[in-house]
């Protein structure tokens, strides 16, 4: 954890921040191992560039953020007093921060409130970008957590497909890929699986209902877990006893695009130039108006972090980055496409994580 | 949806405001019934006071918003062109608004900054504390939705409880509760279950591992799901095989306090009051010290929000209300003990929602 406090310690520097204020989420379990609830209670992390960090907690996290062995000294505060006298002391603490960088997409207006009062001479800055560089490459211990992840999702996948058939709607498959994942070991989800059938295989962003599968149709799965933290995120398209000529066509355009993306995620490479062939090669098909969103996104604790996946991104690949490469297209009314792989990125070139096959599959 | 979309103009005419903007969110959800992700995409529905609601979304989610049929104007935007067209325009189409009240408890700098960009003119004001007094007071369908999460929770338990035996650790049972909930119906986990076995029940929110149970342990758990968006929050704790005199007066003082906080929760009653009662009579016992929370708070579409059962609240019950009471001693090292139950106010007097026996049970 030595190393990852160093991380902050150096985008502080870099950026010639006086602090950096993290609250409960991906960052601070990064940097401490704590995994707190965002919630009521204010929870922040202070870390000033040349003092030791200091934690403001609600007295109920003490003893869990004590137990982490993470070097900083606690201010603990009552629900019977309140938080505002924790916060003045640390402020009386820290002295005078010039400049405090916060998370600009996790931070709320709730804690931004508090900060201001304690530090009323601060200037409060949204470092977002630069403070999730920390978790941009991923190491050895992380790998391995996402590639579990991956594979509980992967076998769930595989179970639930085995016993679909006629008349199951999309909530029933929902929850065989829900019960499935935590029977195989996973922490949570990743997000509540979107499991759409036929036409509502076209909404890039459709809620799960009461559709049931019939011969003919599409059927799209985007789902994955938590496994120590870490999230698996995938997509597979499949079509139910069988496959229309018109259908096939538009899975073979998105499973080309796929691979064209898979192809080109070398080190080195420009983010923006991924999504320019990936989405180029959809929009030099026939379905160029059935194109609605960018490849893809970075993946680790959070389902979508940095770097982006999109055109006008113009980070490169950096060893240990894990990205997804999920073109898709959407033929509104009529059918939805997505295929959708968690890509790591190596000297060695680019490991798709996930491994299930891309083939069209009739089931 | 119109009537709740009434209680946003009220509130915007009680405090003076040009408008409110909400956010992905369970304030968002219960006026527009849409179920959006809080991420990276900018998702914001503007409600002004006298003009029709706009709402600014990513054009992955336009198809879902206009199946809810709420009335307002869409600007959508496209990854590839970024959001910053779409709210201007949005500005544009509202005109001078001097005053947004915007969910302090929800809203991240990242919107703040979008906001600010847009509306250079305008104050935006944390209106949190007013924004929630639509949700505070729940209808029948909503009361229903709770019934249905703490009945699938409840039967959980059960379950669980029967099929619990030596040597299985607090992972274990977690697995077991969230599986169950699954499958009884359950359309999300309200927190990841806590499932804390004999000294570790001391940590009021200690998290899970491997600890197994050996006769004479305390057994705490604190769950519950999430049902059409509705949270069920309750806690038991029971004994493995016996339990000692030491273990059994504590129980019994919580279970105490447990019992004078529903007896309380009367229409008109000083939400102060009830924490100051509860919290009083575990203050005049033997274990003053292992005192670690408040009494409770609301429970809804958020598992903790308004209104908070805590000395010094002042807000006064209301009819349909919703409300834990959840006393717990806490003995670190030892033992801990929390029973909570979700409190349904009403004219006929308090009716607790979870109906599992509070009375000591040796499993």
């Amino acid at each position: 954890m030595k190393n990852r406090l160093n991380k902050i310690l150096d985008i502080i520097k870099k950026n010639d921040l006086d602090a950096v204020a993290l609250i409960a989420g991906p960052n601070l379990t990064y940097i401490t191992g704590a995994d707190f609830h965002l919630m009521e209670r204010p929870t922040i992390l202070i870390i000033p560039k040349d003092k030791k960090p200091i934690a403001i907690l609600p007295n109920l996290e003490v003893d869990s953020f004590k137990s982490l062995n993470f070097e900083a000294d606690i201010i603990s505060w009552k629900d019977s007093d309140g938080f505002e006298g924790a916060y003045s002391n640390a402020a009386k603490k820290l002295g005078e921060l010039k400049t405090i960088g916060v998370e600009g997409q996790r931070m709320r207006v709730f804690e931004i409130d508090i900060m201001k009062k304690a530090f009323p001479n601060s200037q409060i800055i949204n470092k977002h970008k630069e403070i999730v560089e920390i978790r941009l490459c991923k190491d050895e211990s992380e790998i391995n957590n996402l590639r579990k992840a991956i594979k509980i999702s992967e076998d769930a996948l595989t179970q639930t497909l085995s016993i679909i058939k006629e008349g199951m709607n999309e909530l029933d498959i929902v929850q065989e890929l829900i019960v499935r994942q935590y029977q195989l070991g996973a922490h949570g989800l990743a997000f509540n699986p979107i499991v759409l059938i036929g036409e509502n295989s076209a909404l890039p962003h459709g809620h799960s209902g009461n559709r049931k599968i019939c011969k003919g149709d599409a059927l799209l799965i985007d789902f994955g877990c938590v496994y120590n933290g870490y999230n698996s995120d995938f997509t597979r398209t499949y079509f139910f006893k069988e496959v229309s000529d018109s259908h096939r066509n538009i899975y073979n355009v998105v499973k080309e695009a796929n691979q064209i993306g898979k192809n080109i995620s070398e080190l080195g490479t420009d983010l923006h130039d991924i999504d320019d062939k990936v989405t180029g090669h959809l929009e030099s098909s026939n379905y160029k108006n059935c194109i609605a969103h960018r490849t893809g996104h970075g993946l680790g604790m959070d389902v979508h972090e940095d770097p982006y996946v999109t055109r006008g991104n113009n980070q490169k690949l950096e060893e240990g980055m894990v990205i997804t490469i999920e073109p898709g297209l959407y033929d509104v009314g009529n059918v939805g496409v997505r295929i959708e792989d968690n890509v790591l990125i190596t000297p060695k070139g680019p490991e798709s994580l996930t491994i299930l096959p891309r083939e069209l599959l009739i089931i």
